[in-house]
Protein backbone atom coordinates (compact mmCIF):
# COMPACT_ATOMS: atom_id res chain seq x y z
CA UNK A 1 0.00 0.00 0.00
CA UNK A 2 1.43 3.71 -1.17
CA UNK A 3 0.74 6.92 0.73
CA UNK A 4 0.98 10.40 -0.50
CA UNK A 5 0.94 13.34 1.62
CA UNK A 6 0.84 17.10 0.75
CA UNK A 7 0.08 20.11 2.16
CA UNK A 8 -2.03 22.96 -0.02
CA UNK A 9 -3.07 26.26 1.00
CA UNK A 10 -6.37 27.87 0.10
CA UNK A 11 -6.69 31.46 -0.87
CA UNK A 12 -9.00 33.07 1.49
CA UNK A 13 -12.56 32.87 0.95
CA UNK A 14 -15.74 35.16 2.05
CA UNK A 15 -17.55 33.59 5.23
CA UNK A 16 -19.81 30.97 3.88
CA UNK A 17 -19.42 27.96 2.07
CA UNK A 18 -17.64 26.85 -1.10
CA UNK A 19 -17.00 23.80 -3.25
CA UNK A 20 -12.94 22.86 -3.23
CA UNK A 21 -13.58 19.54 -5.05
CA UNK A 22 -11.63 20.57 -8.13
CA UNK A 23 -9.04 22.18 -6.34
CA UNK A 24 -8.21 19.13 -4.01
CA UNK A 25 -8.34 16.85 -7.40
CA UNK A 26 -6.08 19.06 -9.27
CA UNK A 27 -3.41 19.40 -6.26
CA UNK A 28 -3.65 15.37 -6.07
CA UNK A 29 -2.19 13.79 -9.42
CA UNK A 30 -1.53 10.82 -7.53
CA UNK A 31 -5.05 9.81 -7.07
CA UNK A 32 -5.00 8.84 -10.39
CA UNK A 33 -2.70 5.45 -9.64
CA UNK A 34 -4.42 4.20 -6.70
CA UNK A 35 -7.20 1.53 -7.16
CA UNK A 36 -8.66 0.90 -4.12
CA UNK A 37 -8.04 3.55 -0.94
CA UNK A 38 -9.17 6.32 1.28
CA UNK A 39 -8.23 9.98 0.87
CA UNK A 40 -8.06 12.24 4.19
CA UNK A 41 -8.19 16.12 3.73
CA UNK A 42 -7.55 17.75 6.99
CA UNK A 43 -8.10 21.74 7.80
CA UNK A 44 -5.49 22.97 10.09
CA UNK A 45 -7.47 25.59 11.96
CA UNK A 46 -10.22 25.56 14.77
CA UNK A 47 -12.71 28.30 12.91
CA UNK A 48 -13.16 26.78 9.72
CA UNK A 49 -14.31 23.22 8.87
CA UNK A 50 -14.45 20.47 6.02
CA UNK A 51 -17.79 19.08 5.29
CA UNK A 52 -19.34 16.78 2.29
CA UNK A 53 -22.46 18.12 0.22
CA UNK A 54 -24.49 19.10 -2.43
CA UNK A 55 -22.21 20.10 -5.47
CA UNK A 56 -25.06 21.87 -7.80
CA UNK A 57 -27.52 24.43 -6.61
CA UNK A 58 -25.68 27.32 -5.14
CA UNK A 59 -29.28 28.25 -2.99
CA UNK A 60 -28.43 24.96 -0.59
CA UNK A 61 -24.67 26.32 -0.05
CA UNK A 62 -26.34 29.53 1.03
CA UNK A 63 -28.64 28.38 2.94
CA UNK A 64 -26.31 25.79 4.78
CA UNK A 65 -24.96 29.86 6.15
CA UNK A 66 -28.13 30.57 7.36
CA UNK A 67 -28.62 27.44 9.56
CA UNK A 68 -25.47 27.36 10.91
CA UNK A 69 -25.93 31.06 11.93
CA UNK A 70 -28.94 30.06 13.50
CA UNK A 71 -27.53 26.96 15.34
CA UNK A 72 -24.90 29.10 17.16
CA UNK A 73 -25.97 32.36 17.32
CA UNK A 74 -23.31 35.54 17.67
CA UNK A 75 -23.32 38.01 20.49
CA UNK A 76 -24.88 35.94 23.22
CA UNK A 77 -24.12 36.64 26.26
CA UNK A 78 -23.87 33.57 27.93
CA UNK A 79 -20.32 33.59 25.70
CA UNK A 80 -17.01 34.70 27.59
CA UNK A 81 -14.42 33.93 25.12
CA UNK A 82 -15.22 37.07 23.11
CA UNK A 83 -12.07 38.97 22.69
CA UNK A 84 -11.73 37.84 19.45
CA UNK A 85 -14.76 39.23 17.67
CA UNK A 86 -17.98 38.50 17.73
CA UNK A 87 -17.75 35.76 15.02
CA UNK A 88 -14.93 33.95 16.57
CA UNK A 89 -16.47 31.83 19.37
CA UNK A 90 -19.51 30.22 16.92
CA UNK A 91 -17.09 29.76 14.44
CA UNK A 92 -15.22 27.26 17.17
CA UNK A 93 -18.00 25.74 17.63
CA UNK A 94 -19.55 25.17 13.87
CA UNK A 95 -16.11 23.88 13.34
CA UNK A 96 -16.71 20.82 15.82
CA UNK A 97 -20.01 20.75 14.68
CA UNK A 98 -19.27 20.45 11.33
CA UNK A 99 -15.74 18.78 11.66
CA UNK A 100 -12.08 19.47 10.86
CA UNK A 101 -11.59 16.34 7.95
CA UNK A 102 -13.28 14.20 5.71
CA UNK A 103 -11.97 10.88 4.97
CA UNK A 104 -13.46 9.60 1.08
CA UNK A 105 -13.35 6.15 -1.17
CA UNK A 106 -11.15 6.08 -3.83
CA UNK A 107 -12.02 3.86 -6.38
CA UNK A 108 -10.29 3.15 -9.54
CA UNK A 109 -8.09 6.61 -9.57
CA UNK A 110 -11.17 9.02 -8.45
CA UNK A 111 -13.38 9.95 -5.64
CA UNK A 112 -15.76 7.79 -4.92
CA UNK A 113 -18.59 10.64 -4.47
CA UNK A 114 -21.71 9.98 -4.94
CA UNK A 115 -23.31 12.10 -8.15
CA UNK A 116 -24.44 14.88 -6.08
CA UNK A 117 -21.47 15.16 -3.43
CA UNK A 118 -18.96 17.72 -3.22
CA UNK A 119 -16.36 18.57 -0.54
CA UNK A 120 -17.18 22.10 1.11
CA UNK A 121 -14.46 24.55 2.93
CA UNK A 122 -17.04 26.25 5.22
CA UNK A 123 -15.54 29.80 6.46
CA UNK A 124 -16.99 30.59 9.72
CA UNK A 125 -14.77 33.70 10.27
CA UNK A 126 -15.65 36.98 8.83
CA UNK A 127 -12.05 37.33 7.22
CA UNK A 128 -10.63 33.96 7.86
CA UNK A 129 -7.58 34.69 5.89
CA UNK A 130 -5.95 31.71 3.91
CA UNK A 131 -6.41 28.34 5.34
CA UNK A 132 -3.87 25.02 4.50
CA UNK A 133 -4.87 21.72 4.12
CA UNK A 134 -2.98 18.13 4.51
CA UNK A 135 -4.32 15.95 2.12
CA UNK A 136 -3.56 12.45 2.41
CA UNK A 137 -4.01 9.79 -0.28
CA UNK A 138 -3.44 5.63 0.30
CA UNK A 139 -4.22 2.62 -1.06
CA UNK A 140 -3.41 -0.08 -3.53
CA UNK B 1 -1.23 -4.24 4.70
CA UNK B 2 -4.93 -5.26 2.79
CA UNK B 3 -7.62 -3.60 1.40
CA UNK B 4 -11.29 -4.74 0.75
CA UNK B 5 -13.86 -1.93 -0.85
CA UNK B 6 -17.60 -2.83 -2.11
CA UNK B 7 -20.41 -0.80 -2.49
CA UNK B 8 -23.65 -2.08 -1.30
CA UNK B 9 -27.08 -0.64 -2.01
CA UNK B 10 -29.90 -0.60 1.34
CA UNK B 11 -33.44 -0.61 0.79
CA UNK B 12 -35.75 2.53 1.83
CA UNK B 13 -36.13 3.11 4.87
CA UNK B 14 -38.27 5.78 6.03
CA UNK B 15 -37.24 9.06 7.54
CA UNK B 16 -35.43 8.28 10.91
CA UNK B 17 -32.96 6.66 12.58
CA UNK B 18 -32.11 3.02 12.31
CA UNK B 19 -29.22 0.91 13.27
CA UNK B 20 -27.47 -1.52 10.18
CA UNK B 21 -24.35 -2.60 12.05
CA UNK B 22 -25.50 -6.13 11.39
CA UNK B 23 -26.32 -5.71 7.83
CA UNK B 24 -22.44 -4.12 7.30
CA UNK B 25 -21.15 -6.93 9.00
CA UNK B 26 -22.43 -9.44 6.55
CA UNK B 27 -21.62 -7.56 3.38
CA UNK B 28 -17.88 -7.51 5.02
CA UNK B 29 -17.29 -11.60 5.03
CA UNK B 30 -12.91 -10.16 4.85
CA UNK B 31 -13.57 -8.50 8.01
CA UNK B 32 -12.74 -11.84 9.73
CA UNK B 33 -9.29 -11.94 8.07
CA UNK B 34 -7.86 -8.22 9.71
CA UNK B 35 -6.28 -8.48 12.84
CA UNK B 36 -6.08 -4.64 13.78
CA UNK B 37 -7.24 -2.08 11.08
CA UNK B 38 -9.90 0.32 10.70
CA UNK B 39 -13.18 -0.02 8.50
CA UNK B 40 -14.73 3.08 6.86
CA UNK B 41 -18.01 3.26 5.93
CA UNK B 42 -19.39 6.15 3.16
CA UNK B 43 -22.72 6.76 2.17
CA UNK B 44 -22.76 8.41 -1.32
CA UNK B 45 -25.89 10.63 -0.67
CA UNK B 46 -26.33 14.53 0.89
CA UNK B 47 -29.54 14.04 2.61
CA UNK B 48 -29.11 10.96 4.47
CA UNK B 49 -25.86 10.41 6.73
CA UNK B 50 -24.45 7.76 9.01
CA UNK B 51 -23.38 8.03 12.50
CA UNK B 52 -22.46 5.44 15.61
CA UNK B 53 -25.03 5.74 18.98
CA UNK B 54 -27.00 3.76 21.42
CA UNK B 55 -27.41 0.19 20.15
CA UNK B 56 -30.29 -1.06 22.49
CA UNK B 57 -33.20 1.23 23.57
CA UNK B 58 -35.27 1.89 20.36
CA UNK B 59 -36.68 5.06 22.41
CA UNK B 60 -32.99 6.99 21.47
CA UNK B 61 -33.40 6.58 17.76
CA UNK B 62 -37.11 8.10 18.11
CA UNK B 63 -35.51 10.74 20.51
CA UNK B 64 -32.59 11.57 18.05
CA UNK B 65 -35.10 11.93 15.41
CA UNK B 66 -36.93 14.46 17.52
CA UNK B 67 -33.99 16.27 18.56
CA UNK B 68 -32.43 16.91 14.55
CA UNK B 69 -36.07 18.12 13.78
CA UNK B 70 -35.92 20.60 16.17
CA UNK B 71 -32.31 21.59 15.48
CA UNK B 72 -33.06 22.10 11.92
CA UNK B 73 -36.73 23.11 11.50
CA UNK B 74 -38.61 22.19 7.95
CA UNK B 75 -40.58 25.58 6.52
CA UNK B 76 -38.10 28.03 7.85
CA UNK B 77 -38.65 31.21 5.43
CA UNK B 78 -35.02 31.71 5.44
CA UNK B 79 -34.58 29.29 3.20
CA UNK B 80 -34.27 29.86 -0.53
CA UNK B 81 -33.30 25.83 -1.57
CA UNK B 82 -37.18 25.36 -1.30
CA UNK B 83 -37.94 23.17 -4.68
CA UNK B 84 -37.35 19.85 -3.82
CA UNK B 85 -39.36 19.70 -0.95
CA UNK B 86 -39.61 21.30 2.76
CA UNK B 87 -37.88 18.16 4.11
CA UNK B 88 -34.81 18.64 1.12
CA UNK B 89 -33.05 21.88 2.93
CA UNK B 90 -32.88 20.19 6.97
CA UNK B 91 -31.85 17.07 5.51
CA UNK B 92 -28.61 18.65 3.60
CA UNK B 93 -28.06 20.31 7.26
CA UNK B 94 -28.23 17.11 8.95
CA UNK B 95 -26.38 15.41 7.01
CA UNK B 96 -23.41 17.81 7.48
CA UNK B 97 -24.48 17.83 11.28
CA UNK B 98 -24.07 14.28 11.24
CA UNK B 99 -21.32 13.45 8.52
CA UNK B 100 -21.32 11.53 5.46
CA UNK B 101 -19.23 8.70 6.88
CA UNK B 102 -18.17 6.96 10.13
CA UNK B 103 -14.35 5.09 10.97
CA UNK B 104 -13.91 2.20 13.09
CA UNK B 105 -11.15 0.29 14.29
CA UNK B 106 -10.80 -3.39 13.93
CA UNK B 107 -10.02 -6.11 16.39
CA UNK B 108 -9.19 -9.62 15.83
CA UNK B 109 -11.81 -9.77 13.31
CA UNK B 110 -14.17 -7.91 14.10
CA UNK B 111 -15.75 -3.59 14.50
CA UNK B 112 -14.13 -2.68 17.66
CA UNK B 113 -17.10 -0.70 19.06
CA UNK B 114 -18.38 -0.11 22.81
CA UNK B 115 -20.94 -2.43 24.27
CA UNK B 116 -23.44 -0.06 23.34
CA UNK B 117 -22.49 1.69 19.93
CA UNK B 118 -24.25 0.37 16.69
CA UNK B 119 -24.14 2.18 13.21
CA UNK B 120 -27.05 3.98 12.49
CA UNK B 121 -28.56 4.78 8.98
CA UNK B 122 -29.78 8.53 9.09
CA UNK B 123 -32.40 9.09 6.60
CA UNK B 124 -33.64 12.56 6.60
CA UNK B 125 -36.12 12.55 3.56
CA UNK B 126 -39.67 11.78 3.74
CA UNK B 127 -39.36 9.51 0.95
CA UNK B 128 -35.30 8.72 0.44
CA UNK B 129 -35.54 5.59 -1.61
CA UNK B 130 -32.35 3.48 -1.95
CA UNK B 131 -28.96 4.41 -0.24
CA UNK B 132 -25.94 3.22 -1.51
CA UNK B 133 -22.63 2.66 0.91
CA UNK B 134 -19.02 2.51 0.09
CA UNK B 135 -17.06 0.46 2.56
CA UNK B 136 -13.44 0.06 2.96
CA UNK B 137 -11.77 -1.83 5.13
CA UNK B 138 -7.57 -2.26 5.87
CA UNK B 139 -5.11 -3.52 8.38
CA UNK B 140 -2.91 -6.78 8.68
CA UNK C 1 3.15 -0.28 5.74
CA UNK C 2 2.88 -0.68 9.24
CA UNK C 3 0.06 -0.45 12.01
CA UNK C 4 -0.30 0.40 15.96
CA UNK C 5 -3.53 0.12 17.60
CA UNK C 6 -3.58 0.02 21.00
CA UNK C 7 -6.89 0.54 23.99
CA UNK C 8 -6.38 2.84 26.81
CA UNK C 9 -8.57 4.26 29.76
CA UNK C 10 -9.11 7.91 30.46
CA UNK C 11 -10.12 8.73 34.29
CA UNK C 12 -13.19 10.10 34.85
CA UNK C 13 -13.84 13.78 33.62
CA UNK C 14 -15.96 16.31 34.78
CA UNK C 15 -19.00 16.79 32.35
CA UNK C 16 -17.37 19.46 29.73
CA UNK C 17 -14.24 19.69 27.09
CA UNK C 18 -11.06 18.54 28.34
CA UNK C 19 -7.71 18.84 26.37
CA UNK C 20 -5.90 15.33 25.75
CA UNK C 21 -3.94 15.77 23.14
CA UNK C 22 -0.70 15.16 25.19
CA UNK C 23 -2.21 12.13 26.97
CA UNK C 24 -3.05 10.60 23.47
CA UNK C 25 0.77 11.18 22.44
CA UNK C 26 2.38 9.93 25.31
CA UNK C 27 0.59 6.69 24.90
CA UNK C 28 1.57 6.07 21.38
CA UNK C 29 5.72 6.06 21.39
CA UNK C 30 5.06 4.69 17.71
CA UNK C 31 4.32 7.93 16.62
CA UNK C 32 7.79 8.73 16.31
CA UNK C 33 8.48 6.38 13.35
CA UNK C 34 5.49 7.32 11.08
CA UNK C 35 6.75 9.89 8.46
CA UNK C 36 3.70 9.49 6.74
CA UNK C 37 0.32 8.51 7.94
CA UNK C 38 -2.40 9.02 9.58
CA UNK C 39 -4.30 8.24 13.68
CA UNK C 40 -7.66 7.58 14.38
CA UNK C 41 -8.66 7.90 17.69
CA UNK C 42 -12.18 6.20 18.85
CA UNK C 43 -14.50 6.49 21.71
CA UNK C 44 -15.70 3.34 22.53
CA UNK C 45 -18.94 4.96 24.01
CA UNK C 46 -22.25 6.54 22.79
CA UNK C 47 -22.75 9.72 25.62
CA UNK C 48 -19.06 11.34 25.16
CA UNK C 49 -17.43 12.44 22.10
CA UNK C 50 -14.09 13.12 20.73
CA UNK C 51 -13.37 16.55 18.33
CA UNK C 52 -10.63 18.93 17.59
CA UNK C 53 -10.68 23.03 19.02
CA UNK C 54 -8.63 25.27 20.47
CA UNK C 55 -5.59 24.69 22.39
CA UNK C 56 -5.14 27.69 23.94
CA UNK C 57 -8.11 29.79 25.93
CA UNK C 58 -9.69 27.47 28.28
CA UNK C 59 -13.05 29.92 27.74
CA UNK C 60 -13.22 28.31 24.30
CA UNK C 61 -13.71 25.21 26.21
CA UNK C 62 -16.10 26.42 28.89
CA UNK C 63 -18.22 28.52 25.65
CA UNK C 64 -18.40 25.14 24.06
CA UNK C 65 -20.22 23.61 27.11
CA UNK C 66 -22.71 26.22 27.18
CA UNK C 67 -23.31 26.09 23.38
CA UNK C 68 -23.96 22.81 23.18
CA UNK C 69 -26.25 22.78 26.45
CA UNK C 70 -28.12 25.41 24.55
CA UNK C 71 -28.33 23.19 21.14
CA UNK C 72 -29.82 20.10 23.13
CA UNK C 73 -30.98 21.50 26.09
CA UNK C 74 -32.28 19.15 29.03
CA UNK C 75 -35.74 18.27 30.30
CA UNK C 76 -37.64 18.49 27.15
CA UNK C 77 -41.17 17.06 27.26
CA UNK C 78 -40.67 15.25 23.62
CA UNK C 79 -37.81 12.69 25.07
CA UNK C 80 -38.89 9.62 25.34
CA UNK C 81 -35.47 7.97 26.74
CA UNK C 82 -35.44 9.51 30.48
CA UNK C 83 -34.75 6.08 32.37
CA UNK C 84 -31.20 7.30 32.55
CA UNK C 85 -31.61 10.82 34.03
CA UNK C 86 -31.98 13.77 31.75
CA UNK C 87 -28.58 14.37 31.00
CA UNK C 88 -28.53 10.92 29.17
CA UNK C 89 -30.35 11.68 25.92
CA UNK C 90 -28.55 15.53 25.56
CA UNK C 91 -25.74 13.11 25.79
CA UNK C 92 -26.26 11.03 23.17
CA UNK C 93 -27.24 13.50 20.57
CA UNK C 94 -24.23 15.41 21.62
CA UNK C 95 -22.09 12.45 20.88
CA UNK C 96 -23.35 11.93 17.26
CA UNK C 97 -23.53 15.65 16.55
CA UNK C 98 -19.72 15.94 17.51
CA UNK C 99 -18.56 12.29 16.52
CA UNK C 100 -16.99 9.37 18.14
CA UNK C 101 -13.70 9.46 16.80
CA UNK C 102 -10.86 12.37 14.97
CA UNK C 103 -8.57 11.32 12.55
CA UNK C 104 -5.23 13.11 12.08
CA UNK C 105 -2.59 13.52 9.85
CA UNK C 106 0.77 12.24 10.99
CA UNK C 107 3.98 13.72 9.34
CA UNK C 108 7.24 12.99 10.18
CA UNK C 109 7.27 11.48 13.83
CA UNK C 110 4.04 13.64 14.97
CA UNK C 111 0.66 14.97 14.43
CA UNK C 112 -0.02 17.30 11.89
CA UNK C 113 -2.05 19.83 14.05
CA UNK C 114 -2.66 23.23 13.49
CA UNK C 115 -0.87 25.71 16.00
CA UNK C 116 -3.96 25.85 17.85
CA UNK C 117 -5.43 22.57 17.15
CA UNK C 118 -5.96 20.03 20.08
CA UNK C 119 -7.40 16.79 20.82
CA UNK C 120 -10.94 17.39 22.88
CA UNK C 121 -12.06 14.73 25.29
CA UNK C 122 -16.35 16.14 25.10
CA UNK C 123 -18.09 14.25 28.26
CA UNK C 124 -21.54 15.11 28.03
CA UNK C 125 -22.97 13.11 31.02
CA UNK C 126 -22.63 14.76 34.69
CA UNK C 127 -21.13 11.43 35.49
CA UNK C 128 -19.41 9.46 33.32
CA UNK C 129 -16.97 7.38 34.84
CA UNK C 130 -13.97 5.93 32.63
CA UNK C 131 -13.88 6.48 29.19
CA UNK C 132 -12.22 4.04 26.95
CA UNK C 133 -10.55 5.17 23.85
CA UNK C 134 -9.01 2.87 20.53
CA UNK C 135 -6.40 4.20 18.79
CA UNK C 136 -5.12 3.32 15.85
CA UNK C 137 -1.83 4.62 14.05
CA UNK C 138 -0.73 3.46 10.54
CA UNK C 139 1.71 4.84 7.44
CA UNK C 140 5.34 4.63 6.30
Amino acid sequence: MTIHQRTITLPPHPRGFHLITRIIQNQMPELSTIQAGLAHIHILHTSASLTLNENADPDVRQDMETIFNHLVPENSRDYIHTMEGSDDMPAHAKASILGSSVTLPITQGRFALGTWQGIYLCEHRNRGGSRSLVITLFGN
